[in-house]
């Protein structure tokens, strides 16, 4: 099959998604045709040689040498002497983590230009993306989540400590600080609203257990990968976190029952059923006095959580030839002339 | 001012767009600089020429011998013989109304390319083209919405009769019907059903009073137009709302209360601040047994509502001057040497 991976963005994430599409060209290169294009930090898309796939080509900017990509109805093209060349794209792989990739700017240009693509469509991106929004889609589903106020910077959390609080609309652990006591609360705000312009506050729960579940949707049945349970740390900072983008090796079965595994299986299919057609995603749960509540919906998961499923090339193949087609519209003219006729023009 | 009219879209309301440009150039151009940019049914963007500005160009598909568009980090730009010229496009008014223009397509495009840009920016689409979505940003808010359930062609409401059936996803009438008794409930699925996969239903007020109000923000100050009370028929089906598209007339202010049109404006701060930023929205509300009901949010209400306010060029004026700035994000390359080393590569 042949894949084009779309990686870079102007996100606080760029850096991961460079990591995570070199971890997916090893992975997938065995099996698949493979193209590369780049997004650089000024929005402009590059292609990319397969030779070129080190982290040090794009820190050091070496790829700025390469062909620059206009985008057009006719998809990725690069400017020759009397045209434009059209590049042999595949299928995208939306490889942008945070702004552009999961924010639904990316997804409305590839169905604006008519790109067949892997990742989250429009009303997903937005719904994974801000976190209040996560929060009302998920009780609109009956699915379960901690309690939350939102604030701004003038407004304080009313909230007992200890509290977190995390920037509205970033998918990543970047800005997110805990306050335990009222000294906290200043450099916890500043930190959260160096990233929005609003930020949620939860209840932080010491020692809460945390789940995670991946997995995707092909012809009306769900592949889901195992579950894990993350390693604990207070909570994973983004140094720690991102070490995950570039993680191959399979991870350990989490240790829990059947029935909490279905739960989680049942609560993934609320979420993902029909918005996130196309993607494949990863939910993470918290898991407080038997309940499990829904975390966050990570659209575009660090390294596609090709660490979590037995036979990732196959589940993305499959995937690739399952995506969601667009609501056809013909544009036609029948109102216009009644229209302009009642007003006698 | 310059202002760059852009209006078609891949929509079922494609034609009403051309009928809101056309009302708006004779509305704008006696105070503003134009340009015209049409986007047509296979979403090829065009130059159009102000003389064009005829209903009968574009069903006649007269435009096709214009200049075609292309759009990158220059902005608009056509070819010429040896390199692209740039258009000298002012501040761009999204006039594009459902598909496209108000579901988050072009706020995407328009953030991702660096345009300015007079419209609904991409959340605020989402919110408002999904009446689910609109739903529960409403009730997040403390904004009472009217009971509602969300249908699949599978599954039948389970409200009494009469109910109301609607497409989620359409910002218009179009597809809407409603059930009065059992024999009513195919074809008002039918009907529904032709436009999107889900549906929501409502029950359905007979002879319930209808309010709009439009307004936008500028400097932390909120612009509001009058109320209107629209004429009622059963409900306005897709002829003869769009009529209104073309309106330039004043309405007659609807006779209500001081209190009421208080109680109005303070629904309409909450929902506006701060994602409808940088657009001129129409708030759309039932009022029975004394209580206000958000109905629908109208991103880009027809021919703009200038009808509704007193001074239009005016207020468009100030709004173009007062639009969101999108978050900085600087792309750093810190993190990748720490992994890679981490990672011993």
């Amino acid at each position: 099959m042949h894949f084009t991976l779309l990686f870079g963005g102007v996100s606080f994430e760029h850096e991961i998604s460079i990591v995570t599409a070199i971890t997916l060209k090893k992975l997938l290169e065995q099996e698949h045709t493979l193209e590369f294009i780049f997004l650089d930090g000024n929005r402009e898309f590059y292609l990319i040689e397969a030779d070129s796939m080190k982290s040090s080509y794009f820190a050091k900017q070496k790829y700025k040498k390469n062909k620059k990509l206009a985008l057009s109805q006719d998809g990725f093209s690069y400017k020759t002497l009397f045209s434009q060349q059209k590049i042999s794209e595949g299928v995208l792989l939306n490889l942008i983590h945070g702004g552009d990739g999961e924010d639904g700017k990316l997804a409305s240009l590839f169905d604006f230009f008519g790109l067949d693509y892997v990742g989250p469509r429009l009303e997903a991106s937005v719904v994974s993306f801000n976190k209040l929004y996560t929060k009302t889609y998920a009780k609109s589903l009956g699915v379960d989540v901690l309690d939350y106020e939102v604030i701004t910077p003038k407004i304080d959390p009313t909230f007992e400590y200890p509290f977190i609080i995390k920037p509205l609309r970033l998918g990543s652990s970047i800005g997110i600080a805990i306050a335990k006591e009222p000294k906290d609360l200043e450099y916890a705000k500043d930190s959260a609203f160096e990233y929005d312009i609003e930020a949620i506050v939860e209840p932080f729960i010491q020692g809460v257990r945390e789940f995670n579940l991946a997995g995707c949707m092909v012809e009306d049945e769900f592949i889901y990968s195992i579950v894990e349970e993350p390693t604990k740390e207070e909570f994973l900072d983004f140094n720690k976190k991102y070490l995950d983008f570039s993680r191959t090796e399979e991870v350990q079965k989490a240790d829990i029952s059947d029935e909490l595994e279905s739960k989680m299986r049942e609560i993934f299919a609320k979420i993902y059923n029909p918005i996130f057609r196309g993607s494949l995603i990863r939910c993470d749960f918290f898991y407080v006095d038997g309940k499990l509540y829904l975390n966050e919906i990570n659209p575009i998961p660090g390294s596609m959580a090709n660490y979590l499923f037995d036979d990732f090339n196959a589940i993305i193949q499959k995937l690739a030839h399952n995506l969601p087609k667009q609501h056809q519209i013909d544009v036609s003219y029948n109102y216009i002339d009644s229209i302009q006729r009642a007003k006698g023009k």
